[in-house]
């Protein structure tokens, strides 16, 4: 690519198995415990075919529970640092509901489920996103366990997404979401902090 | 594009103008001055073009002072949040060196120059991306006086990416980076924070 080229194409490909996940589209998920199962499906899958980090995040309609987009972790595999689940379940649904600003879009009351607490970066995408909760599995105290950097947080995050209208729930079903963590850790996968840490 | 499509193709288009900054390429850029001088002329032609927000970036060869990949806010005109100025020209430089951690690259010493000091997101994105070092303009303050939201932030969040190996200026040509700020508002552009504020 041209450094000045005027088209950056970040193209990140989900693995082929996120296709088993289609009958999730005709599916409806009432609870958060039900989405975070998905979301936890998600990393767990991700493990244990080796295609990313121990990460899963999808995208529901809180108004239907429907599934809207899913994401996984990719970093590696993309060769881009952004490519974590929750920025690619966000920019998937940006992508299909056709705006930046997902309050505006048809669907506007849009929950990101992540089977862990975002990393900075995810945290500081999530008000620009526009969705109006988060729903969080794992701690970021057990993602930093296994060795992954969580980058500059301020212990006070959740407050600072509420204040922004966004509501956190946090420990959804952390035990089963901390799994993969673990699972990751004993495969010997990567962690690829940035910095070549 | 199917919910569950294999890939995920964040395509960005930088403004036609862009093609003005060409001989740059050529240039050698050898003080962080000169260097920032470059951003806040693509804030500054980002705002008269009325192409996206007042932020410019650009990432530099700290070794030889080349011109890596620049960016622009494109959040609006792309449709996704994500388009933050730092961001694109973290992910076109990745794109070019062909690898998510540019430390390990063909280019290990490179710059993040930003025209404003980076937003909460952006902040968390440059410890995964590999860079060694940020240059900002503008302070978080000078953007949030417009109207933007700069998201949550620590106050030590320059200790924070030295903690990471990762050197910070700030400062630099401050008054000058806050032009395109104050040129924006003067001109009624869009201050797109999420949620619909």
């Amino acid at each position: 690519m041209n450094p000045l080229s005027h088209t950056l194409s970040v193209r990140v490909n989900l693995p082929n198995w996120i296709g088993d996940f289609e009958g999730s589209l005709n599916e409806i998920f009432p609870t958060i415990e039900s989405r975070m199962a998905l979301a936890i499906k998600l990393a767990d899958e991700n493990v244990s075919r080796e295609s990313g980090g121990p990460f899963g995040a999808a995208v529901f309609d809180s108004d239907t529970g429907e599934l809207v987009s899913l994401g996984v972790n990719r970093v590696v595999e993309s060769g881009y640092s952004i490519s974590h689940a929750e920025i690619l379940a966000l920019s998937f649904a940006q992508n299909i509901l056709k705006t930046h600003d997902l309050s505006k879009s048809l669907r506007p009351n849009l929950q990101l489920v992540t089977s862990v607490e975002p990393c900075s970066m995810c945290l500081g995408a999530i008000p620009w996103s526009g969705v109006k909760s988060v729903v969080c599995g794992a701690r970021t105290s057990d993602a930093e366990k296994v060795g992954f950097d969580e980058g500059p947080k301020l212990d006070s995050w959740p407050e600072e997404l509420e204040k922004r209208g966004i509501t956190v729930f946090r420990d959804i079903e952390r035990e089963a979401a901390t799994k993969p963590l673990q699972n990751y850790l004993r495969n010997g996968g990567a962690i690829y902090n940035g910095g070549g840490k």
